[in-house]
């Protein structure tokens, strides 16, 4: 019986362990736990122990080592190559597996990334930051090890709150909440709105993830046209408010994702007005508001808000740190709600990223940075616009965006932007179909072109590949 | 007309200004934009610039300084004594409320923290962490400013995969979902298994967290009775399942919170069986699992899933590094739903702390860690319950946990813990009061310890005072 049990017990592990060796968890070379401590810790015999290793061993999967212990051997790859190609290549995708697809590929090595609305890593003060995050780790007693407050670090919000002096606010740091990155902002702003099965007024075309974070939450959405200069319809909004269906608007009033569009001040008032009248909430994401090309930086739709019904949402990821997920809300009369949402769903932001920024800020280098980012992105958005211009075929429309990342082309009506998408793939590029940027199909013949990368001679090549690839 | 519109424009820069000032954004010492950089991106002139300035400086708020520019002036503060005491003595409190306090005094200076589940700063090896983490920014090419992969970093899906061999499993990293700590975990696994309106079987006792996570998806929770020993009733829940009310299960299997209770193997067995053919997904929250004060580590339920039908959740959190937010999950058959909620609701989780980490485990540095901590712990919960018995009245009880961070006393039926709770807050204690951990008054005479500060003089005293305050 004792002896039956054992046998099954070193099976077991011996199993375990070569399914990790198999699938890459334990890798050539890695050290196995030591006899003792795999006894211990799974409460097995050391002649269980032994056989399992030893198992393993005339299997050629690991060898001991003298004085050492067990290590996986080095092990030839089968190199079954994986196939490239589109598996179903006349398949009708959902957009939801279509941006999938695309955060896949986003950080694929070899393939010319047009499809992001990022910045390129060499457009990032990389050095600075990491001093400041070394700094962070210093000053804090805890080494940044503990949970921050629920609503973020006291420095970060204080920070925070000046920067919003630049879009003409003046909040205490007390009406901000630290999120992780907008995303997270904009999730629990329209969850402190809404109820599943509301309707949520959005624009179109608008950025992707606003379609996937409505689905998840079981809200409807209902697409406002949007002016490629000015930005949302006022009228037909009007309307879709008389009828009583929308129980909050998310709009990005400043360089709006994919057309680039600015809401005029004016415009801006009025929406926050009408809203205010009809006792709807606004998300409001400004991801993109400090990207401005001209001489000022355009205001927000919450500098307007007497009544506390603007949620304005932003990040650190378009401007500085993608990889760092720190953004922000300023909730308005929602901040008690929201703050409990982001407690209920992740505690807290993590600390260290957070204190980094708070110094990057406090020692004036994120101003500092802005402008010459500002500088890059303009200069950049040029070169590519008169790219495409060149190499692009007749009928081809581009939006001159007066700030952000990307380049909005309506092609020729009868392109469809999906089987673009796809022949650009095979040739290691990648672009962001306008299917992607709505629910209906009329964007079928447009892609958006992120600019975020520095031109290059390659990047010209990609974009002239592009453009004959349209043809 | 001209004259007008700049009267106007610094009057409202002044004023920002000056609320920036009065709310404590802008402190003495800071110094304000230079005149320039305020004429451009804020489109004013330069005597308006000038003039807003001039009347902050009129008031006394801000100074110039010769050839260096205006800085906010030394203002003595307005010292208005905070109000201490509970304002509402009598006022029924929410759940809600109540864990929205707890947490808010967590991390309040000169007050004993008993409310926590977690480890004290002096037992988590800070200075390792930090070199960790700095040789993660020295090893990425791009500082760990970029995103990573929405399932989180490949490293440290390896180390995860790697872990799972102490609780019985074999996965391979792509199997993993790294999150924003157990929270997210808990959060994005139980919207891929459920929909709002849905019944979720929680214990009873469970986290209090959990209570604010249904509420905020919409779920209703149906509490399962615990034994203090063995965890879930599983005939009480047999009868649920009967009744078909249940949609997903979230457990805690290992040392439960807050009772301390563990399933053993025949019956974490026997519950995934039960669920599996009745085609009910398990959410397991296993994030104590390794803080085991015996010889071996339990067993996870996920170790028994041949089906994919258990949500395997837990984190760095309670063993390592709560303030990082790192955590993850093993959805099973669920995955690609899962990693389709991370992406929507926070992108990725954070670049360099998830190197960090994964740094830490590769180096064998976790292993040695995690030994010290259970020694240290298993001790902290032995002379915390010594005192207890000690100090306590006659009729009170004590669970005898054998792993984790909290002890749950069953005071005299007569007590009311929140009571106690209010009288300790008075004297600097906090504790987390029974009444936080069902949504049913049955607990309201209990009262959470949390052992993780190590024993000491002072430790003594205040579990004496608390010892008083509840006779």
């Amino acid at each position: 019986m004792r002896l039956l049990e054992e046998d099954f017990l070193y099976h077991q592990v011996a199993d375990r362990l070569e399914s990790m060796i198999e699938n890459g968890v334990l890798k050539s070379g890695d050290k196995l736990l030591s006899v003792r401590t795999l006894c211990r810790e799974q409460g097995v015999s050391h002649s269980t122990a032994f056989k399992a290793y030893a198992a393993l061993e005339s299997k050629g999967l690991v060898e001991a080592r003298a004085k050492s212990g067990y290590y996986v051997r080095f092990l030839p790859k089968s190199a079954a190559p994986r196939f490239a190609a589109d598996p179903e290549p006349n398949r009708q995708w959902s957009v939801e597996e279509m941006i999938s697809e695309v955060y896949e590929k986003m950080s694929e090595s070899g393939v010319m990334q047009f499809s992001l609305a990022a910045p390129d890593i060499s457009l990032l003060p990389s050095a600075k930051l990491n001093k400041c995050l070394l700094e962070a780790l210093r000053r804090s007693p805890s080494s940044c090890l503990l949970y921050a407050d629920a609503s973020g670090s006291e420095n970060l919000r204080r920070q925070v709150a000046r920067l919003s002096f630049k879009w003409g606010g003046k909040p205490g740091s007390d009406e901000v909440v630290i999120t992780n990155g907008c995303m997270e902002a904009l999730s629990i702003c329209l969850q402190a709105v809404t109820r599943p099965g509301d309707t949520v007024a959005i624009e179109s075309p608008t950025y992707f993830g606003i379609f996937n974070l409505l689905k998840s939450l079981h809200l409807h959405a209902l697409e406002i046209p949007v002016d490629p200069e000015t930005g949302i319809d006022l009228d037909y909004l009007k309307t879709a408010v008389q009828n009583g269906r929308i129980a909050a608007c998310l709009f990005i009033p400043n360089f709006n994702n994919p057309v680039g569009s600015v809401m005029p001040d004016a415009a801006k008032k009025e929406l926050v007005g009408l809203l205010a009248d009809a006792g709807i909430p606004l998300v409001e994401d400004d991801i993109y508001g400090e990207m401005y090309f001209g001489k000022t930086r355009p205001r927000s739709c919450k500098s307007f808000d007497r009544q506390g019904m603007v949620l304005y949402c932003s990040s650190f990821s378009k401007a500085l740190a993608p990889g760092y997920r720190v953004g922000w809300c300023l909730p308005g009369k929602f901040l008690s709600r929201v703050r409990q949402l982001k407690l209920t769903h992740s505690l807290s932001t993590a600390t260290p990223t957070q204190e980094a920024l708070s110094l990057f800020c406090e020692t004036g280098r994120f101003d500092l940075h802005l402008r010459h980012l500002r500088k890059a992105l303009h200069t950049q958005c040029l070169r590519y616009s008169q790219a495409i211009a060149t190499f692009f075929p007749e009928g081809t429309r581009l939006s001159r965006p007066q700030g952000g990342y990307v380049l909005w082309i309506e092609l020729p009506r009868k392109v469809n932007a999906l089987d673009v998408y796809r022949r650009a793939r095979r040739q290691q590029i990648a672009i962001a179909p306008g299917q992607l940027f709505s629910l209906s199909d009329q964007f079928a013949h447009c892609i958006r072109i992120g600019f975020g990368a520095p031109y290059t001679s390659a990047i010209e090549m990609g974009l002239k590949r592009l453009g004959n690839l349209v043809m």
